[in-house]
């Protein structure tokens, strides 16, 4: 079969990664790369090898010797990214989260229910990480019974820069947001309450944009099972990612910290390397992702990670936005306008 | 110096626990169980060689040759025993939480205040829990900086009978407090409030009596640090207790959750037992907290755990439970009468 | 029952500790300390507050109020003490190692023989450790199938100082020897050829000694099993103690060297404290091995830890050390002269 | 710079594998794959799409557009191919044993001395394991002091084949000989002394070929460190790889046996699956020894596992084998004839 050929819209540091991933693989090709700064697209096709570069997003769409289209822009270019390619008929790969709205989520869904034919994946790469997958497989099998409780533990080793955030649409959307949908991926049922807490404990900075470096949701499904999900920027010592699945026979833990398998013991005790940010922690769940992707894509296969999975979780976010600073909690029915 | 002579009020298996734990030390001596149950109290002197038993704890209270009580008897026979004790000038030791009201709470706090001399301590034996400890100081070394945010986990394996939840004041009351003292001592902080969410998730018989399996609180603290505590009735793998406190130069973490140092591999795998109950986890956090207690009423030491600190752990759960119930956040304030 | 009234003979700081824990439990007391050194038999009775204090050895096996004799002494007087309290119907429970030598412990075994009622315990305290104990209760439920090699580390955090090095006897016969016991009694079969390496790595001084700092012993079995033993005394990050049952179906690992349940995270990495000594290590094994003799000798039960057992590890360790220093294997028959 | 253009002889499980890792490469290509059976060159050719395919190893090596020659054929072949790889100018890789002698592997070597551009790299894998390379890292640094002691543990899962072990030279030479790597690599010392035993506990099939399944080697150093390394075929739990450094100031442990971050716990315990084999222990070795001789030989650098490795692990393990036999020490110097 003839690689995917792909482009890659949007050359910050996940989509340059994306665009290596790609290269690596045997059944895909990246043959152009895309962004608004003319001299950092020249550049990245200079450097992986990549026959085309571009700053016009609109031209690469047009493009017939492109298949799929995988969108690492900003969040606010992504509605208009994905009409563009859905319209032409290209298969789409989406960075998390999948819109800045829910109006503009559902207007993809919507847009996509009109085209059969017609793919996205959101980056919840989280799901193609080996050890959530190997959960999900013993969930499958029984292991703990009934799944009745998640708990997500996010903390990043520090907060982006206050540019970033400024535009980040706050730790609920940008953050807690894996784990909203890794606990919907791992409970397999639907969030219908949302409460959410949270404080600045250290970068006092976030105040100004309204934003918190300390969060805490809870969930509640419609199965009857909960949830409660940690979403922190306050981890110095590394880039702490934890999950537990309580089940009605057993509980599941993931959350490996050590970065590689040595330890030192001296008179100070046992030390060893803490996993340091996320390229360490879920770098073969990236490439994972892309793979699964493509496959997909080739085999005229469902997605696995649907504009349904990348909508439901922005409504958690947004619930849990409105919950923090509205100080209760939030049923998310009240808050679908479609 | 002469043992310290100690009477024990109430002989379930707490008391009972306390009695061998007393008669082990070297400082200390039982001289009389006492018990409602006539049988009860006879089988334990005889069992454990107590010189007297008796059936009415106001004879305890008032023996000359008694100096301390280990008050283990039901929660709503607190306020009363810890009276009467005081009265008559005898150290006490009482268990968890400290009386069935914050009226009743602030009563005995105010009956000490005009007794200079007397002596109490809330059995929060996490306190003397060796890893509690050694990360107390930890903190009070520098280790992590400032100490910004506790993270408790407390599963019970699996629920109490129907008999116990109907009169155990609820989730909040009865087995998130341990976690609520944990934070106070190890954040050294007062929270200001409180937000709580749960429901049950396994255990549907709870939902009679108004109490839930499975519960979240968050704290925010008058320092600005905050805390999220989970308390579940659902480990049904065993005795699950973990804590974290994050600061801004680090972490640190307990939670040991194997029972013994002996790991099987077999073509199944790696296997190894967790620690199954609350003897095995705290074992020694137990006795060193009589210890403790012995050794600050013979040197007439300020108490380890005062008063205060089970008053406010009791206020904190109230506000929990309020704050469940009306689902909104609750500030401490608001809610002490006193 | 009336408790055990012992006798501790020799009050270093293995017969201290052993009086310790015998005050401790209900079922035995110490009714008489002695020593050499008469200051310190007369400081150790205040101090434990022991009836009786005592210089001569002698004086102590002929008392009629003397159920039982610790012998802790040095491995010199081991012999004559033991033959000392056997001939006044003492229960014996010695310090390993048994005696000086085979001749000496082969002697002790042919007095018991004629001694129907004779009763002797050889401090092993290895298999009254939890983690040993529940490895051979796996292994008897057939949890690895036939065990078939076991792997032992025993690492000293440094060296003795050299005047105890000069009496030693050497490191087979002094620190090898506790995983030639643990060897016999996970694998259940007798040893019958050795074969021993090693060299000075660190403690330069031990070669005047003949003694050496690291070692390693291969041992056969007569039921074909193997066995590899490292004793080393270069451990200076803790006291490092591990073991490793292989079987046809599965293998069990014993070694936990956390000290206790705190890790610490920092940028640094993660830090844990490691187990400093074997008091820290064996604490519980030093009092659950004294209990099991208490209660084997008032139960007239047989001995956990017999001569035999002391005279088979003792003939492994002088094998050993003849291998060593012959550089050659030694079969276990050729060295067994009774 | 132009991909290094490999070759790739001797097809089986190994040589595949190099192949696809190869591929994978930025730097590098694979020009033909050559096999003695035609049709296993064919359909693999076909397969990774690689232009050629040969059954004529001489043929490969003539060919003017081939740089370099991964040799992954029978040991039994490795000298002839080698000096012929050597004769046309190819950078050499060759699978460990580099020969079936002591004499082949000084021929290759007295080869290589008369051809300065020569290169020839031996698959000593664990040198790239990041485990193994961080802990080199870490004795670099310091952080152990003078390194003083390995211990090695390599057991297979299971026995491979009669018709394998057969042919494999016997345990010492066919899996311990990584050890004797890896304990040269991190001590940086040679050895000068080699003493072995061990026995057949499980495949009696093995005495047939004279060879044993489990077994025991005692290195010294001319430095004055040690080490013993247990190679074994019997862990049927899984692959457990593992490597100590005791050093003058602490200790460096490799060993992680969990093949993946999810533990499940139920009331039969705690369990997680452990590595199954060398493929996913060592995955990441294998392609980063390739991408390390890639780079090597691109850019004219020394190579990172010479020929002077490979003869030196040869000589221990023929030692080995030799003390094994013999029951008795053996020294280097008395078994290298050149």
């Amino acid at each position: 079969m003839r690689p995917l050929r792909c482009a890659v819209v949007g050359l910050g540091r996940l989509g340059k990664w994306h665009a290596e991933h790609l290269i690596q693989m045997k059944d895909a090709e990246v043959v152009v790369v895309c962004d608004p700064f003319a001299d950092r697209a020249k550049e990245m096709a200079r450097e992986l090898q990549v026959p085309y570069h571009e700053t016009n997003a609109s031209r690469v769409m047009q493009r017939e010797d492109i298949d799929a289209v995988i969108i690492a822009a900003s969040t606010g270019a992504h509605y208009a990214l994905i009409q563009e390619a859905l319209r032409y008929d290209k298969a789409v790969f989406v960075e998390k989260p999948l819109a800045t709205t829910l109006e503009e989520a559902a207007s993809i869904k919507a847009t996509m229910a009109t085209l059969p034919q017609s793919f996205l994946q959101v980056g919840f790469m989280r799901r193609f990480d080996p050890a959530y997958e190997v959960a999900k497989q013993h969930i499958a099998k029984g292991a703990i019974g009934e799944p009745k409780y998640y708990k997500g533990i996010t903390r990043d080793p520090g907060s982006p820069p206050a540019e970033f955030i400024k535009n980040s649409g706050g730790i609920f959307l940008d953050l807690a947001i894996h784990d909203y949908d890794a606990a919907r991926f791992l409970l397999g049922a639907e969030v219908n309450q949302v409460t959410s807490c949270g404080q600045t404990i250290i970068h006092d900075f976030m105040t100004e944009y309204g934003d918190i470096d300390q969060s805490m949701t809870f969930l509640t499904f419609d199965n009857g099972a909960c949830a409660d999900i940690e979403a922190s920027r306050n981890a110095f010592y590394g880039y702490d990612i934890r999950g537990e699945i309580v089940g009605t026979e057993g509980t599941l833990m993931i959350g490996e910290l050590a970065h590689h398998d040595v330890k030192l013991y001296t008179k100070k005790g046992a030390t060893y390397d803490l996993v340091p940010g996320f390229p360490e922690r879920f770098g073969s769940a990236y490439q994972r992702e892309l793979a699964a992707f493509t496959e997909a894509v080739q085999n005229k296969q469902p997605s696995p990670v649907t504009v349904e999975d990348g909508l439901k979780a922005l409504e958690i976010a947004y619930a849990a936005t409105h919950s923090f600073k509205q100080q209760q909690s939030v049923r998310i029915e009240s808050h679908v306008p479609f």
